[in-house]
């Protein structure tokens, strides 16, 4: 890209509560990343949220004194068309359908969380043929465009999108984010002279390397986790103590959600209790979105509020900014979602794994992995498996692939009751699954 | 081996109430394998049981008319010296170590089968120290006889063995016979004209090929599974229903013990409640040998009785004296725990996979194992792990690799239960796991 | 197969002065394997030569008093008609095509063997697109029938066909069944008491086991070989010395054509100075058959002649009456060209390699082999790599493939003269290899 | 390494006529580097000539106005005591033994170029050992130092240093860097907008992206190569073309030394020639060794003299340097020999590999490298098998391993004449080759 240009940058389910997190790092960067058109694309349902956004959005850019037009549409080709970037946010079925998944995954005595077991499943059932559409129409309309996604099960849409598209694609997530500056606080390091190597897969990612003035300082950062200093976890995660004797054997430096594998029990036996009341994640964070709404629509506003800050995303727009200026301008390592090609040893080559990189304008360079300890490898082949499986189900609606997926996952037990709740789940979602609707209707007739 | 040769058979455990089906075995082979000397082995405690085998054994033999001379000691080297093979059925603390494992795992709703999960892990830790002291005591007693263990776990035992001795090991198990003698009755077909291959990992086996008649029946012997006509269950197991839609999409024929993989809620929750009525396997086969024992005192009796039909074990000797014979005087394919070297794609060489092999008086030589699915080889790489670490453990009592080993089994959750399961375990069984009593006193100076 | 069936055997190629030791195999052998009819398919221009074979044939069916009709056509699809085996043992360009192999090769100083170097790729690029359109025929003709290939180079051919055809197809050689009665010899033991595991590529092949009595004879048949005692070499390769301290640091027993690879250059200084004396391989064949089809004609004669057994040949139709024989009524080993699968670490599984295999009339199930040490493996995987982009230059006419082939060669040497040896090849061959004609055509316009 | 530090550097093999470029080199780096103390260390017969480039430096240093004081010793303990960077430069056996390797393996027309072929094993035996004993001494006297490797045969030393060291190493070379600055003249772009990636082995590497202004810009690079537009060639290499059509279908930027794979019979015709008319590469080098010393006694001189660049090894110390100033106080990328662990795909974990990496002062930390083509990794993975038993064979003296790297080199035929050079190379390299000297005298008792 050239400094001259004038940047078009494109935001899919532009009408999220998350964009103004996004508008507020896009502003910080203006005069590195020179954007003259920012276009907040979302669907027919959402447009009234969305025009609060877009509204509040006008302000914000109004009170940095920026040049940056705003559009709000739900022509997605229009918006498309010579876009540079394109950051994907977009929720299928929206909130109501995470609910959904959250409720068929406990009625089932199941993990209903929105990238893992079967709500990852079914959000990723619904989430990947939109994603597989956008990006086809990218091909077309902006083949050069950079796609930056950050919708969840952010891991499985990028091995979706790097398998069966052309555009460069980038899948983005803030949990290596809040590891690395949890890291720094931790080890009372600025973060600019830390190289932290982070790899495995989106959500289950762990810190391989933590390099400050000459040396690793791993074992340090293990001993202050175990030690109850953990300052790695994202907001919208309850504190819990990791088992010390273990993380210590592995010597690795896990990301929040490994207590899901290392800890399953306590963990899922938590979450049961909390759903039977009432508090589980999705309720929480539909009662945070109802209160930022009311919030935006205050016309004095003209700046991120607070609370958005406690909705749980932080630094998931910092991430996008930033990547999208390190593309733009300059050459720096992040932590991104991208195709292995044997970055980590012992996964496909064309699957998609969450690893350290060197970002540059051309291409995204992954750091290679030293490789894991046999067991941990397992762990991640195993999740990978589950995904590709889940990849190829989406598409295909094949429902005993579906079953070979779930049954796979570490957390889910098989049985008879995953025929049952995949059943559930497809009725509950026929407009957004059109592969598994079609086969179920077949096997119907 | 020479033909005119004089064998030397050793038992260890000879006193089980199995040693009657094995010299069954034997005396119906006496033509093709020359035994000279039946040395039957036991410890103190168990010598009063081990000589109503012994006498059993000689009224067969008598019955018989062979010239094979019966030993009975409690002095494992005495026998030992120069034999030229040696089959280890012992059973580590006896049925009451198997009761309390049973009961320590259902006490923290984990399986305690006693090949897998937490009864797996704590009768491999129970049984690997004696078995590489054997091992060890063949090096220089009989270092160029067969050891063939089908004392359980034994795909773990086998793997302490061929990993830890140079002693030739063969591991046994009577579910891969089972599965070929049901499959020719659901084919109709002579086991003779069938070549059936399987490959996994000890009661994680699968038949990959079913060759009759020009053809790779595979596909017809899975229909007829789905259909309900399974005839390759052991007598042990209950019977119960294949998930058709998944089996028939894996393309495989699974063991029977495959439906802990396939279907663990379900069977866990049986075993729970059985459990909760007296009526687990533990207690069963300790009722069936109390009977066992009774019936084999009686002086007149001098053949195998119907009731060790029920068992649990059959062709368990079968297996062991077609072996013996196998390895003696004829080439065959038989299907053994052997060291792995690339049979199986994505395991380490030095491990031990249950495969068929041409067996031969110098070398088991596995067939080659077409690739697995990908899937499926995760199941099998993860089990394999999970045995891995547990030898590992069994070795050295670390208590972090225990907890590293269990928290990857597919069917046993992570969480602080286990540390708490594990410590019983541990100290339950201080006499024999000597590694861990040991690690454990020092934790606790 | 059923036992009352009759079969129907194809020899592509008939006209070949071969046959009539292919003809003393299967008579030998009638009992087991009855065959009805014995169809002989060759070109035109072959037909006068053939008709003196087939002729021969039919005295020889007589004297064995044996109802197997014998047909000589040129109508290979007629032929192939419900085919139960198809033997391929054509030659394609004929005598006349391998002698212009050599020579070409010779003046560019390069090996010009007919399965190695420029001689085996310029015979594979002429006779791969034969083989496969004999299979694709077969396909829609005789979709069960076995394909039996001993067309050079075997290895190559053979991997064509497992890539791109779905018949049943096995390539055989002469070269491991001469190791397997030469080291019976070397080891004076019966052929029958040893099992002799080979692995490797078609020409580069090594004994890995020498299974006899109880142990693993390999150290003693490499220290008879380095002794001078080699009974293991076809008659058509002059005696040589190996280099001793080289093959037991190796610690594995080569074939005969290794020499080319472990003493390359003594080996092509003997070739080139034989090349000048008009010495060279293909020449004295050439002389040979002449010979022999003066003999053939003798109207008397109703036995194979023994200048056959000088012809070079020996073993090759016994191993091919023996595999028809497995096939159709017995589970033996055979040394056979088959799909990889990971029967040998480190290369692909759907490449062809040489190995000891369990022969059934459904499937060929290769042993599995034991890893080899890497430097040989990479020498295998170098060979392989050259086979494969052979093949592939054999079937697009890619020329710079070609090179790419040629130059990865072990002991053809890079530069400019590949350059001119291949278009003079190319020029040489054009009726033989359609797509570099067509290629070459272009690039010429 | 922290700021305020005082830097301690030292060179072994300090009196290198290089060593001036490398105090170039320092002293334009001194602002970012604070070096308090040079210590240049030489054995006892170049002790003369390294007075004079000691003498030389001071003049330089005082020219400058810098503070580094210069130590010139044969006492290498005392250097290396508290040291912070170790220059590896030296040469085993000096230019003498560099010449006689030339002559050696000319008389028995092979390669003898110091870094491949008998040439480079020869040198890696010579090396080698003193690389391992100058290691062993840094584990105790400076065991936090970096050890900077340009001794040739650089990959051969790096492999050996870190798989038998604990020090941390990064090995050096030239090439990369003259590919690098030849793209960007290539392209017409500024070097520090173009990120290339480099990849392979030591004097066997490929550029693999060449990345600038949003696009991968290899095609193009390839294009301009073939043109015969290379500017990435050293000084000391001869211009001469590429194979187009072979370099296209490649689709791989070669470094100049991969002509001797690609067209090596053409190369050797040159170098054997240019041999007989004594212009061989070690005569001039050793011509111009001459002129140079005499240029440094000038005691006038206080800059490196122009004749250095034509020395051939431009860059070595602009690499070494920019090393040194990565690792004390930046984050850069550069192209270094260090540990694979994966970061090529089918080579073992523990060896060396030639790659772009981002450099910290904790640790190397290598980009993932793409999977190569598969002919052009069998390229890689013999000549590292070549390599690895190099390495090994320098170690222990095994004639037989040193043959079984020697015939596995593409380049080097196998035969008698290979046992011949190698016993004329151990004779005569006596001195410096311990462990063959013993085995030779042991074999000859």
């Amino acid at each position: 890209m050239k400094q001259e240009q004038k940047l078009k940058v494109v935001v899919i389910g532009g009408g999220s509560s998350y964009t103004p997190e996004l508008v507020e790092g896009l502003l910080k960067r203006h005069h590195e990343l020179p954007i003259s058109d920012l276009w907040l694309v979302d669907i027919e349902a959402g447009l009234e949220k969305a025009q609060v956004i877009a509204n509040l959005t006008e302000r914000m850019i109004n009170k940095a004194n920026c040049q940056i037009k705003v559009h709000l549409t739900t022509d997605r080709k229009l918006a498309l068309k010579d876009a540079d970037f394109v950051c994907s946010q977009f929720r299928a079925g929206r909130m109501k359908a995470r609910l959904r998944d959250e409720r068929i995954a406990l009625k089932y005595r199941m993990i209903g969380q929105e990238t893992n077991g079967l709500g990852g499943f079914s959000n990723a059932c619904r989430t990947i043929p939109i994603a597989l559409e956008i990006a086809k129409e990218m091909e077309t309309l902006c083949p050069n465009a950079w796609l930056l996604n950050f919708t969840n099960p952010s891991g499985m849409v990028t091995e979706a999108l790097v398998k069966h598209s052309t555009i460069k694609t980038v899948g983005l997530c803030n949990v290596p984010v809040n590891m690395e500056r949890g890291a720094a606080k931790m080890l009372g390091a600025k973060r600019e002279d830390m190289t932290m190597q982070i790899a495995g897969l989106n959500h289950l990612v762990w810190a391989r390397k933590v390099l400050h003035e000459g040396q690793d300082k791993l074992g340090e950062l293990i001993e202050e986790l175990i030690a109850g200093n953990d300052q790695m976890m994202p907001k919208n995660i309850p504190p819990f103590e990791w088992d010390g004797e273990l993380i210590r054997s592995l010597n690795i430096v896990p990301c929040a959600y490994l207590r899901y594998y290392y800890q399953s029990r306590d963990i899922l036996d938590k979450e049961f209790a909390a759903s039977e009341s009432k508090t589980n994640r999705a309720d929480l964070v539909a009662e945070v979105e109802k209160q930022l709404l009311e919030i935006y629509q205050d016309p004095m506003l003209d700046t991120k509020p607070q609370l958005l800050k406690e909705r749980g995303g932080a630094y998931y727009s910092e991430a996008a900014c930033e990547l999208m200026s390190s593309i733009y301008n300059k050459r720096s390592i992040m932590h991104v979602n991208t195709r292995n090609n044997g970055a980590i040893q012992g996964l496909p080559n064309d699957c998609a794994v969450e690893v350290s990189s060197v970002i540059t304008s051309s291409a995204i360079l992954p750091l290679n992995v030293e490789p894991f300890d046999s067991d941990t490898l397992r762990l991640i082949q195993q999740m990978k498996e589950f995904e590709t499986l889940t990849v190829k189900a989406a598409m295909t609606g094949d429902i005993a692939l579906a079953k070979r997926a779930l049954i796979l996952h570490p957390i889910v037990d098989s049985g008879s009751h995953i025929d049952e709740a995949l059943l559930e789940t497809i009725r509950e979602n026929l407009d957004f699954m059109p592969a598994f609707a079609h086969r179920l209707a077949q096997s119907e007739q």
